[in-house]
């Protein structure tokens, strides 16, 4: 093993500095993981670009990697073993509130970096905290604290694969147990990145019937993928009119749930999923990428009796799913993990998501 | 019976003409209903004041009633039997499409009136329909389409209690199906009146633990009649910080579901009712009482794990439960059946429930 | 059309005759379906053996065909036009009990042959009936009375394969709708016979990610079939021991749903379900063949914490969805209907399903 | 602190032996607890009486206590503190399956007693396990393992009354999420013991709208105790024909839920339960109280298509609503606990539930 460790440090908007630091002790409720990927995802690339509001962070919240050190009560308490190839959640768990005693370690207040000074989030948290600088992903190693979610990678299932699991996992959640999606339903997907993708894949094994994927003239090898990932139809709405497609591909009458995975498309999403839901009851999951929407049309949304689901992460059993789904290989899901990256070019990395390339999935491989 | 029907006919903004009809033939899977209470409710008062969009219309959407005279074909179809006291739904129903195969009347296309031209829902179709212009309960009869979905009153129930089986039956619909109040819920109900107070015992008998409702100055007896009906906090928003106050009765965690049964209170309600929840995962029911929200908070919605619902009328099922609920005397409602007016005096009635008065419940009561 | 009718009367056990009817005068709400298909199901083959306890019956209750004729109440209820494809439920509906606002007609007190002496139920309703003798599918023609719950049939599907919706219903019903299954669940199928098989589509198209399918030494094609329709395991119980294959297929974990499509298996099915479930919290449906189940596991079924579901028919819903499943030509389920008789070969179809030949799903064709 | 530990072990059928144990250490991530109550339920009677099947065992499974000395793990892990009055589950945790991911802790494989030999319950494991011979409530104190799943008690409860919580979390696992128990439900609740009486207050609270309790002549008190506790009729079968009564108070309908407390009754409860539900779609809560069944009426089960579910302990949830609903004092459940008995009298305790004396809620007080 070696003695320093080499991580990724955004100190600034857009800024990184590769900076070296100790190999820390392992807690006797602790560990260390090898990082084999971290995957960049869309909230990285707006969060790239923000002031810090504190001390410097180490980015990277999609992590698979190897357990390489580990305390005594850490592994009694996983049941895990050094050598295992793992998936730490972000989220960690202070195992006493009603969230985390049902698996929805997302929603605890212990991991809530937004509110809470002292949440601990991998590849959210400054490196200034009382656990440990290596918090994040970018970087050679990652220490697993105290109360760290994790879940073994089943075997056979290759990393950079197995990488895919937290948009997977979003996907999961999102459309099955947020919004239904199940037998015969028909959706509409805006946005063909990795998370539309990911939910194509998620709503087709739940036996959808009519899966509509959105995009844009940049995004024709995206929807090529969507199509062969499982997609019904596919828009793109710089082209086609998407409503007037929709209903044709609905005879008509609508989806029954509309997920907007879109990344900085405005209100445009949003409008258009509550104008593509069907005449009555549909399911329309929001992104809460802006602060404020102006002019929401909140009596159409009353007259069409919609129901609105907030998209928040992913719950224990989401993730479980997400990785029996990528081991189960029955989706040819090697095409969207398009990108790889070295530690040293995590910037451009970080730009590829956010879009001059054609990437979908984009990993960095510390060791690479 | 009487050769003649008198009728109040909406014939402008806030503009009632009394007249006379001819009693109708009946076909043969129709009926007649004589008229005993028509409830008067907050859309009604809203939309008394608005343009007729074509014909004068008959308003009356809450009606309790006698069988009077019926064709061999709806008798057969209903079950019911001459001289039954009724509540027939405001609905009527194709009975071909899915919502009518689930109870789920109110989102038939056949019934909708706001985007089908054919469509009938009583109090709310133009004198120049195709079946009777007898379709709103401000009448002394009101004429039973072959569609109409009719719900017999249970023995011992008065009718003017009966009456109050609309709210009733939206409040078991938006808490109990869409928000899922129960064991144990904690719910803000804002605005005391007919549909808030049903609310409370909706909520009180599902299992509700803490019930707060709010209201304005001129709400005092109102407020009172909350707590008398199971509230177990009550809030003046005019005299006291309505957050301040429910976090306090929530030892500072908010509440699982805030219904929102305000009126005329603009976007204060929403806003209020989303500070009101708890950190993660509460549910908002909504009304869609303007057509745009200025600046709706996204980002707060989306962080708080928020789901919305839309308060849309109610299930057949809902309506059951609220006549057995009425029948069962468990709550005091008769203290929210405050007023009765004479048919003439439906004007009065109808600003009654606008608010110079201090109006809960308010009846027509068209042979008093 | 013709003057008589042509149609096979059960007068006894395992006894048809064939005998002509007049053609029925139509009543306004009633209408007349040339049967295309009638196919035969397992049950046929139980009750065709039994004692008749009133009347002959003109059985037959898995029914497409023509709206031939019909009275202009039935067309207005129905919203079909003459010479529409259908299907009609053998369920009739009362319309007016929670059973059928919902839906449920299966439940309806009015289509209970067991316990309601005047219960319609098409195929199980004796000749001397009220409404009319041809009140089943061995028949050219078939009565619709005026509370028959009728589908049409989706354009472009075949009658033949149209004629699968029954079971296809029913493998919703039971296995979507009762049992919950799912993404990711595994299921054991006990029985390769048309209903087997349907559950089979039915719980693949739901996203389940180990369907196992039991049959004897005599169903290896059927076997085959299944594997073509999705099944990832079959076993032959009487060649291997299928306890052993269900666990080495679950990884030792067992199933999560056991659904019994087993004829005259006795005991052995439920017993064989019971073991094959996970640890804790599976669900097993059964069927009710037997009165009394001598020795029932009671202790292990409780500690294994097992939920019970009864195997009984299908809703409004299931119907539709198996009609657009089998529409939607997904599934090579061409495959399984196997075999077609004429109206005078009656006897011979239905011991064919009851098992000398290798039949699958049976139809009478009335008309070849 | 005592230098000694008295407990009541069970050497033998019937056999408790008062033995002294050393004060044992405790890990870093154990604790131990003062116990001040020890309730007694009916299982303790039925296991008092069996052989041992390995070392001798201290009973004891509903225990209340003080928090008195705890490893520092033990208190980063559960936040509690020194002095805390609490409820240990007797279930505990491996924190790594699907049922502790999911609160579920009853169902994971570490503490099943039955099939696991290192498994570890609270009042069910022998002395000689790996852990502590102190593992059961019949003792001044109770050593809480590492995988301790522990409940603070909330302020202003009684100690004595929070010992109800089991047979309370009992009452809303069953009847709320297991048999959804709710608004307007009739429930059949056979047997008023200590566990029957908190399904009363369950389903009362749950807004169950018809609640009946049966008894036998011995159980007159605790009838009335049901009616003061909300049930609405209530039943001697040893005076009264039970079906006859059920039938009359549910205008012939029968009830929705028919929930098994009995003890000892046989085969009767579960047939009388098949037939007071109502004709379809009813729920029926089984106890596993017998290996096997003989002659079980699987015919009828079906063909009224009852869902069967099986009582089995309480998930972290239903306890903490059970903490909840007994700190709410809403109902007199002081009335149940009726008897509290010395450490010394255990012998006697364990008899009185079983039948004597007019018991209903049992405690021992170790330190009484």
């Amino acid at each position: 093993m070696v003695d320093k460790v080499l991580a990724q440090v955004r100190v600034g908007p857009s800024e990184l500095e590769l900076r070296e630091f100790d190999m820390p002790d392992v807690a006797d409720d602790c560990a260390l993981m090898r990082v084999e990927v971290a995957g960049i995802c869309g909230t990285d690339v707006k969060m790239y670009k923000e002031q810090l509001k504190g001390a410097p962070i180490i980015m990277g919240h999609e992590n698979i990697g190897i357990l390489e050190k580990a305390g005594s009560e850490f592994l009694k308490r996983t049941g895990l073993k050094i050598g295992d190839r793992i998936f730490p959640e972000h989220y960690t768990s202070c195992g006493q509130c009603e969230h985390c005693h049902s698996g929805q370690y997302r929603h605890c207040i212990g991991t809530d970096w937004r509110f809470n000074p002292k949440g601990i989030r991998l590849g959210y948290t400054a490196i200034d905290n009382d656990h440990s600088p290596l918090l994040g992903g970018l970087s050679q190693y990652i220490y697993l604290p105290a109360n760290a979610v994790v879940h073994k990678v089943p075997d056979g299932l290759d990393p950079e694969l197995a990488g895919v699991v937290t948009p997977m996992a979003n996907g999961i959640e999102w459309a099955l147990f947020d919004c239904n999606v199940g037998y015969d339903t028909s959706v509409l997907i805006q946005g063909p990145g990795q998370q539309g993708l990911s939910q194509v894949v998620a709503c087709k094994q739940a036996g959808a019937s009519m899966i509509i994927v959105t995009g844009t003239a940049k995004d024709s090898r995206r929807l090529e993928i969507a199509k062969e990932l499982g997609a019904d139809v596919v828009i793109d709405v710089t082209a086609e009119d998407p409503l007037e497609k929709i209903l044709e591909a609905t005879n008509g009458r609508g989806v029954d749930v509309a997920l907007d995975c879109t990344a900085g498309a405005g209100t445009k999403a949003i409008l258009l999923g509550i104008e593509a839901l069907k005449r009555k009851c549909g399911t329309l999951l929001i992104q809460g990428e802006m602060a404020d929407f102006p002019n929401f049309p909140v009596g159409k949304v009353t007259v069409k009796a919609i129901t609105i689901k907030s998209a928040r992460g992913h719950s224990y059993k989401a993730c479980e799913l997400a990785l029996k789904q990528l081991a189960s290989k029955r989706f040819p899901l090697e095409k969207i993990t398009t990108h790889r990256f070295a530690l040293k070019d995590a910037d451009v990395a970080i730009k590829a998501v956010g879009g001059a390339e054609d990437a979908i999935h984009v990993s960095i491989m510390p060791w690479m």
